[in-house]
């Protein structure tokens, strides 16, 4: 398509939004992520010789079209809601203003980027909630989509809730802290389960978590596990703790506790890990499964249930003039029709500061005030009344001026924090996992009325696929 | 574990195995997939000086073992299947002899790469298995789990059966064919849909395939495609056809083909991509929808239906004196009990070469030879008497000595079609999407006895944890 448009000299300034249209697992919200290494990648975007060398081995492009892609940068402006936004479907997540190779180019990288890690903060924020906001381990590498699935689901799952990666390459590349544990070849690797524990105490004294069903978990491995805690106790040590990872957690963790508790250790943490999510952990909770450690891997790094955000990178406008034109797909399918024109995102909160709906209006427009706002809801198409105290500020910022980062890149902690009280803030019935009430997410009377218009003209009255002149 | 294992000077010579439990996709055999990756992992693992650093700076790590982690290179020997095998669960993939910290450290590397690869494989065999062996195409960039998310599956993608991928990335490192498309923003970016159709002919005069549901599929697009496509057979071009991706189908594919048909274009493609996987595939087929290319993207590339293998990485045997002890993990779930020893495994065919059976025998027992057979089931523990003609080759084979390539690396387009005579071969009961029949996998009697003993020494008799001596 590049090739295409460089041969006709078609390369107007463009303008594409990036949204998703349905919520991933079933929930009602997700958890944006992936901004900050899309910035990273953007920036540092260009075709290297050995590449040039490649596409033209494929014999499909001409060479003076490779000659452009030489020089070519992304040097365009890029709008984006803060990582680890709470977001829902329809709404623009990001917002690219470029000439059109150029927003076309980086597509695919967008929202290879992107999809992801939303999907997998996603995923982490369903787990963490679901665990009254525990401790959650991620433990993800072995089963993760390849060596950087892993690192950016690392990431993500920080983001989302996670406190801490297994994978140490997330550690040194991210500052993620990193917990590890003992697998079952380490007991196997002595010669019986209580030396295996005494050696591993001796190297990890004040981090000994151990792993207590290799064998028998309410015989041997509870008892032996005992003994090396006591051991650990009278040697003024902390932060001991076993480890389940098969068999029926309800009574094992039950049963378990109630050993650590006759035996002097009520200090004792309890870790689990064997293939959780966040149904299993929530009907744990339910049964009141004493657990404090939640290790979880698979479900999270891959997100268990639902593998990949729907998410779209759609052209909106075409610069016209001096100014920008309008522009929208109609589909067959009245769901993959997007919304038209460059629009701008507010959330409308209520006076305990709990968001109560997201307005979506033309960037043109004025910006919301304060006091009552007449939006539409897409779904229902009935007219809504939204109440604001203060006027709301716009949610997509700046954050790339042609093609350079713009603004303060953001510890990964705070964005995790951030993220947090945004997830707090947000009303239960939206949170829950099961049957969760859709949030608002209206438009303005304005980008109603735009669509409406398009709708009609588009594909054009003479039936020959010609859009709204 | 491996800074204990280093304290206590526990570094004996192991043996692991690699293998699954449980079939992916509820389908009845898989396709390993990520052996040459994981061999070039293996060949230049080490630590760097920064990657120390940041060890030394999680205060985890004693000096003296991380001076040891400066030489730490993988010297061990690694037995494999060959890339692209038809497998089953349960049946070594992969076999590891190395010290044990070498053994350790490359658990999650080895399961990272060999798990994702062989479910993408498996999940492309599928695909192109319901097509017909069709021409499939791999669009899954933008959905992926990260980038190299996306590479290591089109890689495995193509080995399972995909024709070619629209990741240009991939082509240019691994050599994979590459394709490509137009998207809906190109109709968009012209004053109307023929002209959009006529420029892209222009540029890509003989693989001019056309997106003709942006606007009205069988209305403007169909007209206007047949319009560019008249044009490019009056001017001698091949190649070309149309796309849908939306709307029903069944029904939209056999008027598109009547249109095309009836314009003198019977040899006009149609392709189609709108969230394919192996069942709407075989769906469409089975309604006599008139498809010849099929685009499929996230359900490939994220294993839809089952994102992770189950592959593990179990410790089998032990140094001890001149050779080796088996070892085995026995848990209180029988399905997680792993099966003893240093195995080989063999493929029992029958006289038309197509698999009847696998076979595993420890590795110190006599090759089977040819006749008959006494072999075990482990599901139902009956013995079973197997027919070979000729006596069977051991299938796994060395890959890797002393942590360096062992034997050639197989052009990628030379595993693919073995992956593909072996695929045809499988018998239709346990080829098929739906209640596929279980594959026999037995075990010899000495391999079952090995078991038999170990499962009543394991934990020892003393309920402390104390396998047999």
């Amino acid at each position: 398509m590049m090739q295409g448009y460089h041969f006709h000299k078609v390369n107007p300034r463009v303008v594409f939004d990036m949204f998703f249209r349905r919520q991933p697992f079933g929930g009602g919200y997700a958890v944006l992520a992936g901004i900050e290494p899309l910035i990273d990648a953007l920036e540092t975007l260009r075709f290297e010789p050995r590449d040039l060398d490649y596409l033209r081995s494929t014999g499909l492009f001409r060479d003076d079209f490779l000659d452009e892609l030489v020089h070519l940068r992304f040097g365009g402006d890029v709008y984006a809601l803060p990582e680890g936004s709470v977001v829902f479907a329809n709404e623009p997540l990001l917002r690219v203003h470029a000439d059109l190779i150029e927003a076309q180019l980086i597509e695919s990288l967008l929202l290879n980027i992107v999809n992801f890690q939303t999907l997998i903060a996603t995923k982490a924020a369903r787990i963490y909630l679901a665990t009254g906001e525990g401790t959650l381990l991620e433990f993800g590498l072995r089963r993760a989509h390849g060596p950087d699935g892993a690192l950016s689901a690392s990431r993500a799952a920080y983001i989302g809730g996670a406190a801490a990666t297994s994978n140490t390459l997330a550690g040194q590349r991210l500052g993620i802290p990193v917990s590890g544990t003992m697998a079952h070849s380490w007991i196997m690797a002595f010669a019986d389960e209580l030396e295996a524990f005494r050696r591993y105490a001796e190297v990890f004294p004040d981090s000994c978590i151990l792993l207590i069903d290799t064998y028998d978990t309410l015989g041997s491995g509870i008892r032996n596990a005992i003994v090396v805690g006591r051991e650990l106790k009278d040697g003024g040590h902390k932060g001991f703790g076993v480890r389940l990872d098969s068999g029926d957690l309800v009574p094992l963790s039950r049963e378990v506790r109630r050993c650590l508790n006759s035996a002097g250790l009520s200090d004792a943490r309890i870790a689990v890990s064997n293939d959780l999510d966040e149904g299993s952990i929530g009907s744990l909770r339910a049964a009141g499964a004493p657990i404090d450690l939640w290790g979880v891997g698979t479900n999270l790094v891959t997100a268990g249930g639902d593998p990949a955000l729907s998410g779209v990178y759609k052209l909106v406008a075409r610069s016209q003039g001096s100014g920008y034109q309008p522009v929208m797909k109609r589909s067959d399918d009245p769901a993959k029709t997007s919304d038209p024109g460059i629009k701008q995102l507010y959330r409308i909160y209520d006076g305990q500061g709990r968001p109560r709906a997201d307005y979506i209006a033309l960037e043109e427009e004025s910006p919301p005030k304060g006091g009552g706002l007449e939006a539409f809801d897409p779904v229902d198409e009935k007219p809504r009344m939204l109440k604001t105290l203060v006027p709301p500020s716009p949610m997509l910022r700046q954050v790339m001026s042609s093609g350079k980062r713009y603004g303060q890149r953001e510890p990964l902690p705070e964005t995790r924090d951030r993220t947090l009280t945004s997830l707090r803030a947000l009303p239960e019935e939206v949170r829950r996992l099961d049957d969760p009430v859709r949030y608002p997410v209206l438009v303005s009377a304005t980008l109603r009325q735009t669509r409406e218009l398009l709708l009609r003209s588009v594909p054009g009255g003479d039936g020959h696929g010609r859009p709204s002149a």
